[in-house]
This record gives structure tokens, sequence and C-alpha cells, in this order.
């Protein structure tokens, strides 16, 4: 069945329940032109959005509709995440080829609601029209932060330490398995093809976090922790060293690196997506903060580096050499 | 100078000047990945999002950048006002085609703003990405209402009057204009373009009749009056007559029925995007809110019909004769 056959009416059938997680926070949803909705009293509003285009974002294939829609939605997921948010409403707009099947369209949405499931909030409303040429998914999420809590780029400060969440490296590794048609281990490529396509946005994590102790600044890894250091040194002023031997890389990536003969760093460092957060914090409460992270959510948080002052750069240490650390990648330093 | 040649961040230079309208609500707008926002005490979170896309809702031509930026945001901001809310904060997503003029893109934003500071309110984020074939505009608009003062389309009883605010069929006699180059009046050329390409969403209106009297239903006009009324009759579970003698129709859409021998409900009930909003309300309300919203604003606000049971169906009362009226059209009755 296209959607061509269904039209406008019958598409938003096929999609339009199962999307309310918390309908105490719901007063008008889907169906009228705008959604009525509760925010918590004395919390700041939080708004973010992503558009993701087939060709450029993303290939249709028969079985992957609801890997696209979990990305788009774990992509704004993340974004609310690395503010010390949590997520509370999404809209999302479509535009639709009419040759498409109807039943892709609704793998999409089926992907976009595993992620709201996941993360406990709402679909409240949207738009879908006719694209000729391309679909285009469009996600605008809210959310909620307390006003003494939301994270910055631009607050860390020489001293403080360096910690990311998770793994790094996975959605890359992922992705080499995808693209080149590499062989690992099964329980290897049963991992990090999980963690290509269902990353897991670190909202839990990060609310255990600013609990713990004080952190100075935040963001998602969406472009690679390399890109991320870059950004919150350049919004906070300050250096960085990034300390190669305690970067938290999985057995799955380790192998790849090995059977492609790449460097580990092109998938911990300059692999993105893998949605995990960098934070900085001063030492004490860096500790606290680890663990925090591990007792609340079972999630790992490692401390990788620390903060210098802004005219020492941003270096890698690895092997007791300093190498400066780019964007993108990294040149011989000493 | 096209898109590719200044990248995504040159773009982004060329647009994100002069969009923020009331600095107090805004913590962190647009240039972090998450807008941090504030939203007013007490008050319901409101939230609507639109889609546009190039050859299927408009066309690009070398001067209609602006047009085209301004009525997608002014479809989001008629949304909010047909619920009775203030709109507060808006969010951008754009599919650039990369060969673009990065002028038109500023014209694009430049109609956006537009709008944004008439109804006064921010942008506070979004996303430029590209898209290989067709510009893609999405708008999500936010809000907020009072918890007691939200407007449904469900609420209408036989015996309410209905109003609508402005003039109906401007937009769509604007547009028979421009397609198939109809001549009149300098005048009524000039008053029908502006209406056509710079419609005007009624948020004041509708604010100002919430304060007069009770509104027992709302929609605001985007695919015709008798679509909309429609849409309240089968929400509401009624019946309605609309007064042909009584519908506010401007002494231009007059001129361009007559010219083009057309029947003027082609214009005033079938003709979409006037954004205009048609209520209901009690009779001795409806006196009120017509007046209040004249007093308070200077637009006009006219009674043009009634509610009756959902027995009579919806009809259209001219020349001494009920014909039904259907959706998209009107069919004769007796």
């Amino acid at each position: 069945m296209k959607v061509s056959d269904i039209g406008e009416f019958g598409l938003i059938d096929l999609i339009k329940d199962d999307t309310i997680y918390n309908p105490d926070d719901v007063v008008v949803g889907i169906g009228d032109d705008t959604a009525v909705l509760k925010h918590p009293p004395g919390k700041l509003l939080l708004a973010t959005t992503d558009m993701m285009i087939e060709t450029v974002h993303f290939i249709v294939e028969p079985d992957n509709g609801e890997k696209i829609g979990y990305r788009a939605m774990a992509a704004n997921v993340s974004d609310i995440a690395s503010m010390g948010g949590i997520p509370t409403h999404a809209m999302i707009s479509m535009g639709v080829r009419p040759e498409m099947e109807a039943s892709y369209i609704e793998q999409v949405y089926n992907g976009l609601k595993k992620c709201s499931k996941l993360y406990e909030f709402n679909i409240v409303g949207g738009d879908t029209v006719s694209s000729p040429q391309n679909l285009v998914i469009n996600v605008a999420l809210m959310g909620w932060v307390e006003p003494d809590k939301y994270l910055l780029r631009s607050r860390a400060r020489p001293g403080d330490l360096i910690l990311v969440t998770g793994n790094l490296g996975d959605s890359r590794a992922g992705l080499e398995l995808i693209t080149n048609k590499i062989k690992v281990s099964e329980k290897a490529e049963e991992y990090l093809l999980e963690r290509h396509y269902y990353p897991t946005p670190r909202v839990k994590e990060i609310r255990a976090a600013l609990e713990a102790g004080t952190i100075t600044s935040a963001d998602d890894i969406s472009d690679g922790l390399g890109n991320e250091i870059h950004e919150i040194a350049s919004a906070s002023e300050v250096g960085a060293v990034i300390w190669f031997d305690e970067l938290p890389i999985s057995n799955a990536v380790k192998e790849v690196a090995e059977i492609t003969k790449k460097d580990l760093l092109d998938f911990c460092l300059f692999g993105g997506e893998d949605f995990e957060v960098v934070m900085t914090a001063p030492p004490r409460e860096a500790e606290l903060i680890a663990r925090a992270i591990k007792n609340e959510t079972g999630t790992e948080a490692t401390i990788i580096g620390k903060i210098v002052d802004k005219s020492q750069g941003i270096m890698l240490f690895r092997n007791n050499q300093y190498k400066k650390l780019s964007k993108k990648g990294y040149v011989h330093f000493n």
C-alpha cells in the first residue's frame, strides 16, 4: 500500500496511536492544530530541533525505517540531556514521498515512539505533508530544567577534570561494519550494530551527575569527542589535555580497529554520533560525579583528561608524548 | 553568492541577528544545541508545527523569499491565536539547496523575522541542513494560554452565534490576481496582494474576545470558512446556518468576483489562508465580543450565522433559500 493510496488522513490513522506516555501533562494532543500542554512550575523550558533529509542524512532501505525514526528522536533527546534537562513533548513534521510504502512511514514512527517511550515523553503533534523527492523528518523536542541547573559549554576552568559517559567510538565502528562489510566476532557485531542504530542519550546519567556535584561544562558527543572538546575549550576560553590511556574503548571497537588497521583514535576521538556526554568538573567533584553516575544508572563514567590554561592549547597525551589535537584529527606536537 | 560558497556557518552568520524580541525570556538562544527559555508561571504551554516544501507549498522566484518566510511563520501564529494563546518562541529548521542564492535564504529569514517582530516573539534556534532538490521550511512555535482560557472546536451549542474576524476571501482573490493575471483597480490590487502575502493572524483580536465574553469554540480559517464550520460542527456535534448577506466581503473581492464571473462564495467560503478566526458564543456574549474586538484592536468582527441542532445539518441562507453547505462546495437543498 502506497502513501498515495491511503492519503494524509489514512497515514495519520496509522501513526496516531500510542504517542502519549504522560497523559496528565497533555490537555490537548494530536488532532487539534495546536497542542495544549502542562509545563512544570518553576522550571525553565528547553527546546531543540533537528531536520534529517533522505540521501543527505540517511538512505531509505526496506527494513531501516524504525532505526531512522529512533535515530532522529535520539539526536534531540541527547541535546536536551546535555543541557541537564528532561524531555517532555515532541512534535514530528514529515515530508513523505507519495509513492513510498505506508508501512515504511509506520516503521519510522515506530522508531520515534520507541525512543519517546524509552525516555518517557509524549509525541503531541506534528505535520504530515507531501514531499516530491526526499523523505524529510523534523523533530522539535521540548523539555525542562531547573533554573540553577542548566549546563553550558562555557564554564570549564583550568584544573577541572574531563569526564565522559559510556564508551567512545562504538557508533563509528558500527558504521564501519555496515559500509565496509567488515567481519568481526558475532558478539562484537551484535554490540556495535545495536550501539550504532540505537544509541542511548544520557538523560538519567546527567541528572545523577547534577545531583552529585558541580558540572562546569557539558556537551553531547554528536561530532566526535575531539570536536566537542574544541567546542568546550573555545566557549570556556581554556585548553585541555586528553589522556589516551584513559579513554573508555570497548573490546568490540578494538577488534574493528585491529582488523581495519585503523588508529583507535579514528573511532573514539573523531567518530561521531555516540551521543555520550562529555563534562568538566573540579577534581573532587569529578570523582563524586563518576561514582554517582555508575551507582545511579549502571553506566560507567570515566575521567579522561583535564582542563588547562588556554595558552597550552588542546593536546593528546599518548605514549609519553603530547600531540596537538585538532578538531578533526591530530598532528605531531613535540 | 551560492549557499555552497558560504557554507552552513556562513549562512547562520547571515541570519542569526535580530531574532530576539523579548530578551528577558531567553536564557540561552541561538548558538547552543538547545534553547533555554522562560515560560510564564501558571500558564499552559502551546506548541504547533508546520512544514512547507518547495513545489508543493510554494515556488521559488527571485523576489518572493520574504513573502514565503512570512507566510510560513504566520500559519503557525494563526494556530496559536485560534487556541486563545500568545506566541513566545519559534524554532526554524530549513533544508536548503546548495546551489540556491544565499541572499534568497536571507530573504526567507527576513520574512520569518518580520512576522516574529509583528507578533512580538523570539526566534530561539533551529537547524540548517542541505536538501538536494527542494527547499524545506519547518516552523515549530511555542506559546502560552491561561488554564481556563484555551479554546477548542468542540463546545459550540445550538443557539450560539457564529462570528468571524476581518474579511473573507481576500487571500483567495489575491491568488486569483497572481495566477490568472486579472486586472482590477490599483487600490483593489494593492489591498488584495498585501492581504494574500502578508495575512494577519488574529492574536490580539482573540485575546480581546476572551476578555469580553465566553467563546464556546474557535478555529482559524486556513482552508476556507466552509471547511472550518464543518470542523466545528463535527467536533461539537451540532449544525449551523451561515447568513450569506452578513458575510464580510471587501469591495476588492467583489471587484474580482465580478470580473472573473465567479461566485462570491468561491472566495469567501471556499478560499483558504485568510487566517481570520471563526468563533461561536452565546447570543448576548457574541455582541459583546464583536464590540470588544472592534474597540480593542480596530478589526471588525461580524456575526454571520448561528449554531443549530445537528439534525438540521450545515446550511447557507441566501436569497431567502436554505442550501446545504458541503465542506468544499454547496448543493441545492430546498
